[in-house]
């Protein structure tokens, strides 16, 4: 995780610019009003997805560069350009207050997802975008020990970061704690847990996920109200952490559905 | 993909070796009987898993080297060690028959996943891996333009693709309409389809999981029996496709015991 943010030119953090590679991410990136400053395309690329984000950058003031293919993969932070590569100004944290206010909007019990310290960059990737798929109204992360909004998480969110807001916390049980005050009650992923079918998910939640290797850390677990698992049939340990994320964000989504 | 392809030394095709990376790959691949013919050890490195992949390897005839980070790095196709890897005989493709045989040992109907050109290793790793923990009986990839069991997907599956058999096929077609003359109905995941709640997936079943960018090819879709979707809230177009595996997967674990 270290030597990915090392590789990176530029760091998606606030204030500093961010680079968006591949095509999709790039679209989604100018679908959802993010300004770009710098566009750089594979010269003699025109294909239907490029034809489309050349468009999007006439639109704004977007400093467009036709490169050869050494020069966006010396740009390239991930290795996953596939023609295009866009400098936008950094993905900003939202607060987590904003996630409540996003419920309320909605009309809707909050459904947020806290990451107790996943490191992969795809992991965190396809989590953001599984919360925007389920209806989560955000996902909080720490500030210590964990990944942050990269470009590799960036592209991997496919576009998720555009609209789902992700706050960053110096202490994950002191967050807990100030939502309970609000009413959310926290379900934390573990496999000692009652099987998820059989818990109620319908309320105002929280849903914890551990990190890959170690799990949800001990304090965290402790302030969870319960805990959930995900039926385990198999002769290994685990699922992938975004999978597991994405098993029990729909069996959420699922109840929520049933209860209506 | 072909790129990681090339930078593989050893590649995992029938008859040649496979680098496994990573002390929980090592591990599973020690415990489920593989043999391994060496194993690099980072110098110095004397913690809890690595003792174990010792243990491990000197009740074996496995040659033990213990090496400078430098040799590790070198030799590592993923960048990923955790100061071990090793060599092993590399992972053979399984045939369908033997995932229906399995399916009948167990007593259970078939449960296979049909990916239909799956091309990031990390997905289909992560797909094994959940394969082996929904109970599916196997995993069905084409030959043909998607990854094959390559050190990453070792990797990625932590494990599981020394329990849950994979095949590789010519004409995923084919191999559908043979498994239908068995008794097997497909489901293909697509948006379009019914909300996967108010399906029937608890016969005996093939969950067909489309390529990352464009889905389910047009004659696979229309050799399956049905489609199923997963209820999408968002703004953006899809989720991950192991993501999508898995949460289909475990619709598909939650009929079935819920028909008990």
């Amino acid at each position: 995780m270290d030597k990915e943010k090392e590789s990176l030119n530029t760091v998606g953090e606030e204030g500093e610019a961010l680079t968006i590679e591949g095509r999709n991410a790039v679209i989604e990136a100018f679908r959802s009003g993010k300004t770009i400053d710098k566009l750089f395309i594979l010269d003699g690329c025109k294909d239907g997805p490029i034809s489309t984000i050349l468009r999007e950058a006439k639109k704004g003031d977007t400093i467009i560069k036709f490169v050869a293919k050494e020069r966006l993969d010396q740009i390239s932070a991930t290795g996953k350009h596939q023609g295009v590569i866009a400098y936008a100004a950094a993905y900003k944290y939202s607060e987590v207050e904003d996630m409540l206010k996003l419920a309320k909007e909605r009309g809707e019990d909050p459904f947020l997802i806290i990451l107790d310290g996943i490191e992969d960059p795809h992991n965190l990737g396809a989590i953001i975008r599984t919360a925007n798929q389920a209806g989560a109204h955000g996902v909080i992360i720490p500030k210590q020990r964990a990944v942050g909004l990269t470009a590799t998480v960036a592209r991997t969110s496919a576009g998720a970061l555009n609209y789902t807001p992700v706050a960053k916390v110096t202490n994950i049980v002191r967050t807990m704690e100030e939502l309970k005050k609000q009413g959310l009650w926290f379900v934390c992923a573990d496999m000692d847990g009652e099987v998820m079918y059989k818990q109620n998910l319908t309320g105002p939640i929280g849903l914890v996920i551990g990190n890959e290797g170690e799990g949800v850390g001990r304090l965290v677990k402790e302030t969870c109200d319960f805990t959930a698992s995900i039926p385990m049939k198999g002769q290994i340990d685990s699922l992938n952490a975004s999978v597991a994320a994405g098993i029990l964000s729909y069996e959420i989504v699922r109840q929520r559905l049933n209860k209506k």
